[in-house]
């Protein structure tokens, strides 16, 4: 018996976050603690908000307050681009880099035997109908470069060329900022055959 | 515009939470919104309910549902050997250890003209009052081996002089399961100082 059960469950939540420890769970339940009404409320309130109104775009898989998503309905953006990524968190990314001005597809995961995840359990039916459409031009596919990764991209190729769409996939190499004496052959291998005249 | 409303204030709310940064709240957002009811609203609802519930024990300064909290009216905890700690943070660490059988005294911080801290901002008055009723054989000084930490404890020790309690304060040395090359100099000294015959 540390301390009051509010308070061991609240920790216990806490720990279950990823990016949280134990210990940094219970760094941030006394954070909170301290400030019950100038955090704890606030935060509470608005997990119970967004749990209530933040649901699933049925157009392209991305989390929104609308359905279908803000990003789905700017006319300002480009309805015939559609970049295709694994998760929402990929997603996310790419709009904080703001180079892509297309639209997306959250697929969800990739294909994987080892997650148990098949063609059925990622969300392709809405990307093959939009295509079918006959609005989309080109399909960029931004999966990992992981085997995983590589495989989707592959299965989705022979799912999306009977439409004659173009499909692209997102160059490998070096980061930017990156050292070369750090990064693994495979990254080293892709960047060599990447190579462009200067 | 990355997202809703909703999502951008629960991760820039979650990202004000000690250990974790931006890019760790938007991992924590993303696995709570992909699981609204299993983690997101109980979640919430312990914090709202910790809110509520969870107060200052007038006696000792820890955290708990109850005042005086469970572990002043625990009758098979020794009363009368106070440990004094300067946050309810390091109060749980002691219980996690389990060493710890008396009670305890949570300052709130320490002595810091920097933090601009000074004596009436500490819990002290109850401190007193507890010696003062003359049932408490020992107090154990457990604050940080840091510049404040040494001031508040000669200060604490000179304000306890008068009732004849026993003041003592936790050893100083080296960490068990500590290199000796990692350790500071001061940390060093006071392993040299606090030697004993074996």
């Amino acid at each position: 018996m540390m301390a009051g059960n509010d308070i061991e469950q609240l920790i216990s939540m806490l720990s279950r976050l990823p990016g949280l420890g134990p210990r940094s769970a219970r760094r941030a339940a006394l954070s909170l603690l301290r400030q019950p009404e100038a955090r704890m409320l606030p935060l509470a309130r608005i997990m119970e908000s967004a749990a209530r109104t933040v649901r699933t775009c049925s157009r392209c898989g991305n989390l929104d307050n609308h359905d279908p998503c803000s990003i789905c309905t700017d006319s300002h953006r480009d309805q015939g681009l559609i970049c295709v990524v694994e998760t929402v968190g990929d997603l996310w990314a790419l709009e904080r880099s703001g180079i892509h001005r297309g639209v997306y597809q959250v697929l969800g995961g990739t294909l994987s035997a080892l997650a148990g995840l098949g063609p059925d359990d990622l969300n392709v039916a809405s990307l093959l109908d939009r295509v079918g459409e006959g609005n989309v031009r080109e399909v960029i596919l931004a999966l990992g470069a992981t085997v995983e990764g590589a495989t989707t991209a592959h299965w989705l190729q022979e799912r999306l060329a009977p439409s004659g769409v173009v499909v692209t996939r997102v160059g490998h190499g070096v980061p930017m900022g990156g050292a070369l004496d750090v990064l693994d052959d495979g990254t080293l291998a892709a960047a060599l055959t990447a190579r462009r005249s200067m």
